[in-house]
């Protein structure tokens, strides 16, 4: 379901029908949102079959990844962070993140910057909250899932948008290292604090 | 130092020297920054006394959000959420800013919206990242300190901006209960961490 599979823009021909993919997909998710809007129903709505949406696409989120012009679809990125073993998927994902962000700072920036943050938050709501909840255990899965995709997207915003130091220039390891403990502290809810 | 004293906007009169010495103010802080300008400098500049700044606004941080149409000063908030004792920081930081903000939610998400992330960077990086690190302990202080502030503004930007649920309309001391673990992580600096 996270695996994209032939993803990207089609080397020659199908741009018209890959455009009204396009349109079809960013009406229907503004309509009805992401979870409840199928390709089945894309492709109705674009007049062409739901098996070219999977051809040019791949993945529904990889369609909502390209109809807000991302580099890179964050579920797949996502997937093999959240797949691995619960005990270092703090470092897996703030790794991942910020390497995968570090090669496009500019729309990071840009999704920010847009006016409206709509194509942010559909990212972090329908994408990333969903798979880490669905791989926490214990209480509060929303609220912990929700706030560490809010901590994710602060350190995104001091890095790519506001560029504030040392944040800006630090090491993926030295980010890594010290800010997976703070991601943990959600993905493991531990209620009670230990101190050394 | 981080008190403010006579803050506020005067009863009446004075609303001409007032403007003149925001003005001045924000010219300065753009030119040169908040740290390396003086209330003496900024009187200068106005063609007033640096006493009638204090009598006008109060401290320099208070100055600052007055420049920035902040409803209050976050140094000030800042100031009791500092002085505690260090083991209870994180509660008290995330119940501070969550009620201060939730005062004031479109202010809050116009910061983020005003086109360019000036002021929340100036906010950020002058006021907040400088109290937090003066009071940290331990190795990597400033990434710590700035990590704290982008995990403060990412809970915002999901409760005020982005508005998504779970956060937006989570009860304050559900957020402090599931989120102060995290900020502790940061402020206690534990590089190694321990699993129940």
């Amino acid at each position: 379901m996270t695996t994209a599979r032939g993803r990207g823009r089609p080397r020659g021909g199908g741009g018209e029908r890959r455009d009204q993919i396009l349109a079809a997909a960013r009406a229907r998710f503004a309509r009805a949102g992401f979870a409840a809007t199928s390709l089945r129903e894309i492709a109705a709505d674009a007049g062409v079959d739901a098996a070219l949406i999977s051809h040019h696409f791949g993945t529904k989120s990889a369609l909502l990844a390209a109809t807000l012009d991302l580099p890179f679809d964050p579920a797949e990125r996502l997937a093999a962070v959240i797949d691995g073993d619960l005990e270092h998927l703090p470092e897996r994902m703030v790794r991942t993140f910020v390497t995968s962000w570090d090669e496009h700072p500019e729309v990071f920036a840009a999704a920010f910057r847009s006016g409206d943050a709509a194509p942010v938050a559909t990212i972090a709501r329908e994408v990333v909250m969903t798979a880490i909840r669905d791989r926490l255990q214990g209480p509060d899965r929303d609220l912990r899932a929700a706030l560490v995709t809010s901590q994710i997207m602060g350190l995104g915003l001091q890095r790519w948008v506001l560029r504030l130091e040392p944040v800006a220039s630090a090491a993926v390891e030295d980010l890594v290292r010290v800010h997976a403990p703070a991601v943990d502290a959600l993905v493991s809810g531990r209620p009670e604090r230990s101190r050394g």
